[in-house]
């Protein structure tokens, strides 16, 4: 890359993004990015005050890129129920999720650490998937599927009651026998209290 | 303490727990506790084969003690229908994981450490608990009080599906704002599954 062209945020969150996997979030610094951009740490600087806010910002792209966006297809896809919509939502967050922690170890490291540290991105997350479990849940009502009932109260208490089948926190539990037969439960009963 | 006493795996698990919570699980010796003892490592060592077996043992003491037998109580008693009960059930696990997380900050760091590296005395742990709510499920049908089901199954359910409220992996958002707001949501979503 030479330091010919206008430096975007975007070309610096891809060099940070390069750098965090090769070196990992603590060896990776502002220096070895910019040197990647053929730049001076300054001008790196000059977009993200710091390698907090760097590692923020390139969590917070994988986040709405790799988790948030796919999902959204399912909310805005017109066919099947209610309820099997919220089922596939569900197991596709899942999977991503899993499929990340297997696959995408660097990036699933970054991301669970910042789910500790970074309470405002991760937040924002949440709330923005807990908005499109309650788009499908206000479909399910307004179809008379699902009870009556507030749609934002009953998305976050289903996202809440999922959360030992997508928080990274229970990541290593993903992977155990019988996950599958305890999401089915979980789920059984969630849609019990909702149709 | 002398050791012309009987030495009693409760006087070992007595000092084991007292060096723990002063020195913390990495600092701690199995000579520091037979120091407290009065007697040699090796008379520790023919109770317990390693320090990873003392602190195991220490913590699930702690685990039936503190947190399973308060709670086992509430199954027994027959005041009250099945809902209320469960309710209290899941609001007494988690004023006891908040308590301790917050007084109790060297006991609940181990436990937390010991559901990541033991899997054997938390699993134990975990279906005991998951029977103490199938008890009470079980009660609920047979009253007419909850739909026909599986108990265990139900009961496995309502475990996982609160683990947010209960799981050491969160407890640092238990302290946190709408906290209440968000179990009582999801404990009325679960109630709508089960009554």
């Amino acid at each position: 890359m030479s330091n010919d062209l206008p430096l975007t945020k975007e070309m610096i969150l891809d060099a940070a993004e390069q750098v965090l996997r090769r070196f990992g979030p603590d060896k990776t610094s502002v220096v070895d990015i910019a040197k990647v951009l053929q730049v001076s740490h300054g001008t790196v600087y000059r977009h993200y005050p710091s390698k907090a806010a760097l590692r923020e910002a390139v969590t917070e792209r994988w986040l709405v890129g790799c988790i948030s966006a796919p999902l959204a297809e399912i909310v805005h896809d017109e066919k099947g129920s209610a309820a099997e919509r919220l089922y596939l939502w569900l197991s596709t967050l899942r999977k991503s999720k899993r499929d990340y922690f297997m696959k995408d170890a660097e990036m699933f490291a970054m991301y669970a650490a910042e789910t500790q540290d970074s309470v405002e991105i991760v937040t924002a997350h949440v709330n923005h998937l807990i908005q499109q479990i309650a788009a499908i849940v206000e479909q399910g009502i307004l179809a008379k599927e699902f009870k009556p009932g507030q749609p934002e109260v009953i998305a976050r208490a289903i996202f809440l009651a999922t959360s030992r089948f997508h928080h990274p926190a229970h990541a290593k539990q993903w992977l155990s026998e019988g996950e599958e037969e305890d999401f089915r439960a979980v789920w059984e009963l969630l849609l019990r209290g909702i149709t």
